[in-house]
């Protein structure tokens, strides 16, 4: 019989093409490595509570009754939850079309996305219209969701940074559009360069792309930086003068470890810019329930916010997602109860208050004691984490490794990350699977292991890199930075 | 300024292009009529709970103990909780990697894809590997990526049934491929004649279309009917001889009203059929936790599984499924709970029989009592639903219903259903979102209203459509059929 229709050659090219390299190679080895019974440390994926972080009480108990709306009928529920989880609960059923199992309209419930508005208001003093706000089954989801309707071919050009959330090149992959790299400047803390930016955009001009949009990721991943207030006015004057859509990935809004440069969101940025500017740039900003001192990853909830988008387009946007009908419904209320969490006053407010501000703190303290451990180490050198979730070090590895890596048959970094996960148990993401300049190495790890575990983490890594130093470095030189 | 990328003239045309009826015209007129007050009925979409379907009792305990850990430290947990339900929280949150807020792995929790594996063995007698089973965040959304996977442009050609559920033609169309009708016959029950699948494929080849799957949906949706496992033969030996993968949808497998021919799997006839074609027939088989009686839609849970797919095409479908990390992982629960009901001897056993025989004998019912009333209708003829959720009648519109249509601007069938959605709040789909023969007209409704409401609703639908008919009809012929 002649090949198949799923057989590996006959698949979509876009689809071998993309690459997610957060759950790749180093991924996949430690799985197995695990199955064999080795201890992993899974700091591949921003996933806080299989690191073992608590779920916030309150949320749970609110989505915890109503998947079971009987239960507020049963004269015993007031032992086991709070009254305040229970109002709440009542309200969000309230509102669903049939509760947690029916389809809600596809763009989220109305009044979900209305207390978003509210959240989003209060964020940034100026008013939010829910009718331009979509709940999503996660950011990553809506993210996909706007690139496609955007890209339309191989001469469309999406500006990313690099280093990248390898979210955006697979999803331009996927839908068969063109990346286009700018850098992130490591030796100025992460920072963006305008005048980089333009000779971005030149080249690829050059090569006949159209470039239409431009994501940033505030506060970074895997850079962990913020942006200051000034520098998201010169990315918004510069997506002015190119005419391109921004696209801001603001997921880690709520993590920030510095008191510098708090997070300010594109929108505010765009909005106190005035006309013509704040009335012309087209934005669509995303969030999540995933990240911030929720973590709730598993649930996948998250909305995205359109500003400037003509109608006719937003009507668009709205039909393809009816296609999958709707996002699932304890994300949504998730996401309302992260907008609108329990106020002073509420019964739930201090646990509530008190079990935030214990993850934030904590995410503080080990983005500190991991910067410090990466900086105390043979050849490494680590901007600190000042918001997401991520440690980013750059790895000055000897031409010796190198070469021994292309003997291998691996990319340095991975050859790098492979050997740390094998000695340490450590998994960890190669540099190059977000983008690194050429001969720059680096890798990815999140800070949430627990922080009592913190210090025997970075000093095992300590040993396997020092001891990986010592048996290739020739004592004579470092590979350049 | 010149247009801007988000403009609708600048956005990728396979966007524009898609048509999703199920949520479209009928939908938003109902929508804004409900929003000035006017009772509406949804029979739009199959949707059980918000037509006042209640959640079955023993999966809700489940995730709700899961969503709320902390309850199963409480000493009054048992107050309010079975204690079946108690031990299965605790058996799945052993299983996930830190509870409903962590990301599974992308494929699904392995020992729910054990538990699905376990129930296809029990249903066909075949064994099944976890390994080619992957949950999804609903069927849609497994659909839409093996869809993405196989079409790698204009010239790919999916094999659709006519009428068809538009999230095939939508699909489709946002991926760039090519949709090749076969039609169903309704004179024939909605039977499929392979002679007519032939001519499909002909007539598509000759104007240059490479088919490369095809698409079953058993039981019907919208059309109803159950095949037989006859039918599914010689379906399963012409995708041998035109070397197609088959693509079946088994949604509604939950969902039969009648006993002459009981739902069986392609799988199983493919099983049956023996070598050379068990071996080498591509198929994926699509299910949901959104029908069947359990008809959770807001909890966007389902699977596929895939069979003759080799390892290297599994792992490029892995890897697209890694891009947004993991599906959500409460839907992946209840989807274990569904295809691992509580067993004879279990506490919440008798409860959750009664339960779901009473959904499934009531749908029953109510497919009847639509069937007859449609069919004591003027100009109305009606195959009965002999499973999944949907009757799709039709309707000959008379000649002057037809001018009157034309010159409101609107498709016939589409005139009759915005007139009946004004005229008595019943919110159905017109046939030409499904597609149909030519000058002939049906509508969709589900089966769905509560069975209390059903005699009612089918007398003033009567009342509508015998007026209508009286209105236009000039007592000379029918429209054709």
């Amino acid at each position: 019989m002649s090949s198949k229709p799923l057989d590996y050659e006959n698949l979509n090219e876009n689809v071998k093409k993309c690459q997610y390299a957060v759950r790749g190679e180093l991924y996949l080895r430690a799985s197995e490595l695990q199955k064999e019974g080795k201890k992993i440390i899974f700091t591949n994926v921003g996933n806080p509570h299989a690191l073992g972080q608590k779920p916030l009480t309150f949320p749970r108990q609110v989505v915890a009754l109503c998947q079971a709306p009987f239960l507020l009928d049963d004269p015993n529920v007031g032992l086991v939850f709070p009254a305040d989880a229970i109002a709440r609960a009542k309200h969000y059923l309230s509102i669903t079309s049939g509760g947690l199992g029916a389809y809600s309209d596809s763009r989220g419930i109305p009044g979900i996305r209305k207390e978003v508005a509210e959240f989003i208001e209060r964020r940034d003093g100026y008013p939010s219209d829910p009718e331009l706000i979509f709940l999503t089954d996660g950011a990553s989801k809506g993210i996909m969701q706007i690139l496609n309707t955007i890209i339309r071919g191989a001469g469309d050009g999406i500006l990313v940074p690099v280093p990248q959330y390898p979210l955006y090149s697979a999803t331009i992959s996927l839908f068969g559009g063109t990346l286009v790299p700018y850098y992130l400047e490591e030796t100025a803390n992460w920072g963006l360069d305008v005048i980089d930016l333009r000779q971005s955009v030149a080249q690829a001009r050059f090569k006949g792309i159209t470039v239409r949009a431009m994501v940033i990721i505030n506060p970074g991943n895997p850079t962990g930086q913020c942006l200051s207030e000034a520098n998201l006015k010169e990315i918004l004057r510069f997506c002015y003068q190119e005419n391109l859509v921004l696209l801001g990935d603001e997921v880690y809004q709520q993590n920030i470890y510095q008191d510098e440069r708090p997070f300010i969101s594109a929108r505010k940025v765009l909005m106190d810019m005035g006309p013509p500017i704040s009335k012309e740039i087209q934005l669509v900003s995303f969030h999540t329930v995933s990240k911030g001192y929720w973590g709730e990853c598993g649930q996948r909830g998250g909305y995205f916010e359109m500003t400037n988008i003509s109608p006719k387009s937003v009507e668009e946007i709205y039909k393809v997602t009816s296609i999958s009908l709707s996002p699932n419904v304890p994300a949504q209320i998730f996401m309302g109860l992260m907008v609108n969490p329990p106020k002073p006053g509420d019964i739930s407010y201090e646990r509530f208050v008190r079990e935030s501000k214990g993850i934030l703190e904590s995410l503080r303290k080990r983005a500190h004691i991991m910067t410090d451990g990466f900086n105390s180490c043979r050849n490494v050198v680590c901007n600190f984490t000042e918001g997401a979730m991520y440690s980013f070090p750059q790895i000055r590895l000897p031409p010796k490794a190198i070469e021994a890596a292309k003997k291998a048959g691996k990319v340095p970094d991975v050859f790098y990350c492979l050997k740390l996960l094998e000695a340490t148990g450590i998994s960890t993401v190669p540099g190059s699977g977000f983008g690194q300049k050429e001969g720059v190495f680096h890798l990815r790890t999140t800070i949430l292991p627990a922080e009592e575990d913190m210090a025997a983490i970075m000093s095992s890594f300590k040993n396997f890199n020092d001891a990986f130093m010592e048996q290739y470095e020739d004592h004579k030189g470092y590979s350049r930075m």
